[in-house]
């Protein structure tokens, strides 16, 4: 199975090491890891081994789209060729021999809120005299930036946070590690090209920045968050840790993944429209310890990457390589399609059962979260999005 | 007077070029530039060359307090050794040949809301119906982060931005230029001594890492932040530019400046007390072209830095060097106090007037906004917090 997810029409981007080596740019295929600045060196492509002998994709990501298609094609092509089976075999490590490391060096990272249900679920539960969607919702992808300091890689524990929280029933806020610690499923996006000040990236130019997709689990401590939040937005409920998978997945292995986007409607102002447009049909699968607990469908998100990026920048703001926006939380129609505890267990009141009988409204200490995804690829046959993945450890102080 | 200002009780750290070298850190005394790298050098101290020849402060910060404090000693040292009068002549640039850069590599930005009177004001203009305050403001500094690649150096021009808004009458969102473009009159602090995640910063550790302070404007577009900002807060209307005062005075310069808070009325958590808790004795002033319209006190700000800087770390949130956090727009109880048009003029009901017949609700295109602050230096007299200056430049697009 493994090398059908990690076929040649997959071909992610991380950073890894070895015990004897630094870490450099890598690719995977099969159960093996291609070291490609080692690839490129010994195949004498100096761009390219300059660009992938650095412990983060940024360099990479400076370069841009046509070089990003420039080296996605060379890989293929060498991948490919027998002839050079014994150089491929040179930059070649077995998976178990190295460490994957945080593959992007994060500049700015922006959390969206675009799946609808999503959205419609947490405004439910947060201002249940309200609407559940705010009057914004509909005519801008609402976003807000988080701590770009603390996005972590795929397999790093998370400490359970402490902080203040209010319940309606306590007179004044008390201090201790978060009771209600969730998930969030989420599909980052990874930026380069970097722009200026003032430079505007309409939805029809958004290709020309994304640059690959990533796995996303934005850990929400939901007491803190809800007593923390208004006006200004979440902050300490977020800003503890972040995980991203290991792997960047590049846009060209998802030409067959783009799909229409669920209609828009009202249709929303100009610069948010475009040709380009798309949704992605991305399958993820959310596990807690033994237990699928959900099937988020990125399917049914409302907002397009595109709609995200060009509203990002509307107003003025420049782009830097390795700035990070995530789509929000990925929830669909069906109860185990929500992509956080919040939902599934609809705020404690419907918890949600585990295989080995137990049950859980949010997280508990030792409690690990795993989310992977699937795509369709060029060719058939399904590609992997890797994992992001953490495991719960105790708060250090009450 | 320059001289007062700029005397050796002062000696900010920026960073500069000349025409003829590469950008390094430097200090100002007078009005001369004291390029650091090259006196450290020719003193032959290695490691503050080191440090020293960089084009940001980042290095610097990430020696931590100790360090901090061990160059002060000798920069004061040399500066005032008249057996090395010739020496620092060597390092000395009269300040109009040198271009002062971005001090910081800003790594994360976050903006608090410490301000009792501001908070007040906007709440009662934006939540016209509801409390001021909100039930969370006085148990805990209120931030949010905002964008770190949009911080620019004072003196850059800020291109209005455009957006969505949304009136009481529209009937729809409309796109097109800010009609509601302010300024925030802030007080920044940049972070030294990263810690790792979990690593909680008490607020009688907070000197470790404050290693000091710089102007700042947070430029808001009014309009677009209030139709996007419910339910997570502020982004694209703050995200277009943020602008930062080329000089960061460290908090050893301000020792006479540290004042005691004023009462924190109910007391807060304990992680949020402590016995190095203080405020400053900060005279802000704001110009608009050739008009003072405003001498905001920070004196009279609720939460004390350390406060701010342990409230940001007690979920765990590590800090690089380089971080930066903001005070939130400071406004003081009179009406000339306050630190932002929308305060100002109330929302447009009590327009400002300027020196020339003219009045402003908000931001016209050409308008120039200085601000400038001074604080009570260690031997009498007052030193300059420098400026941060910015001209609103028409929107591009419609």
């Amino acid at each position: 199975m493994s090398e059908d997810l990690w076929s040649i029409d997959n071909l992610p981007y991380g950073v890894a090491s070895t015990a004897d080596g630094q870490a450099q740019v890598v690719t995977r295929l099969g159960d093996d890891i291609i070291q490609l600045a080692t690839l490129a060196g010994l195949d004498n492509v100096r761009k390219w081994a300059r660009c992938f002998q650095q412990d983060s994709l940024n360099a990479f990501l400076a370069q841009g789209n046509s070089s990003w298609s420039a080296a996605r094609s060379w890989l293929q092509q060498i991948l490919q060729d027998d002839r050079r089976r014994d150089l491929v075999a040179r930059a070649t490590r077995p998976i178990e021999d190295v460490t994957l490391h945080l593959p992007v060096q994060v500049a700015d990272y922006v959390d969206f809120y675009a799946s609808e249900q999503h959205a419609t679920n947490v405004g439910s539960i947060f201002r249940p005299d309200g609407a559940a969607l705010t009057p914004n919702w509909k005519h801008l992808p609402i976003g807000y930036h988080g701590r770009s300091g603390t996005v972590v890689v795929s397999g790093t524990d998370i400490r359970r946070p402490v902080g203040q929280r209010k319940g309606k029933d306590d007179p004044e806020p008390v201090f201790g590690p978060s009771v209600r610690l969730d998930i969030e499923a989420e599909l980052g996006f990874v930026v380069g090209g970097a722009t200026a000040i003032g430079e505007r990236v309409p939805t029809d130019a958004a290709a020309e920045h994304l640059f690959g997709v990533a796995l996303f689990n934005d850990w929400s401590a939901r007491d803190i968050q809800a007593w923390e939040y208004v006006p200004l937005g979440p902050f300490l409920g977020k800003s503890f840790a972040s995980s991203i998978s290991a792997w960047v997945t590049p846009f060209e292995a998802l030409v067959a993944a783009k799909i229409p986007l669920p209609q828009q409607d009202p249709q929303p102002l100009d610069y948010l429209r475009g040709a380009n447009l798309f949704g992605l049909d991305i399958d993820f699968e959310v596990r807690l310890n033994d237990t699928v607990i959900s099937r988020p469908p990125y399917q049914q998100m409302y907002w397009s990457p595109a709609q995200m990026l060009a509203h990002l920048t509307v107003g003025g703001a420049s782009l830097r390589n390795g700035d990070l926006f995530a789509s929000g939380t990925v929830s669909g129609d069906a109860r185990d399609e929500r992509g956080s505890l919040l939902e599934l267990a609809w705020s404690g009141a419907e918890p949600v059962e585990l295989a080995d009988g137990t049950t859980r409204s949010f997280l508990q200490d030792g409690d690990r979260v795993t989310i992977t995804a699937t795509a369709p690829g060029v060719a058939g046959g399904r590609i992997a999005l890797g994992e992001v993945s953490g495991t719960i450890l105790p708060s250090t102080a009450g």
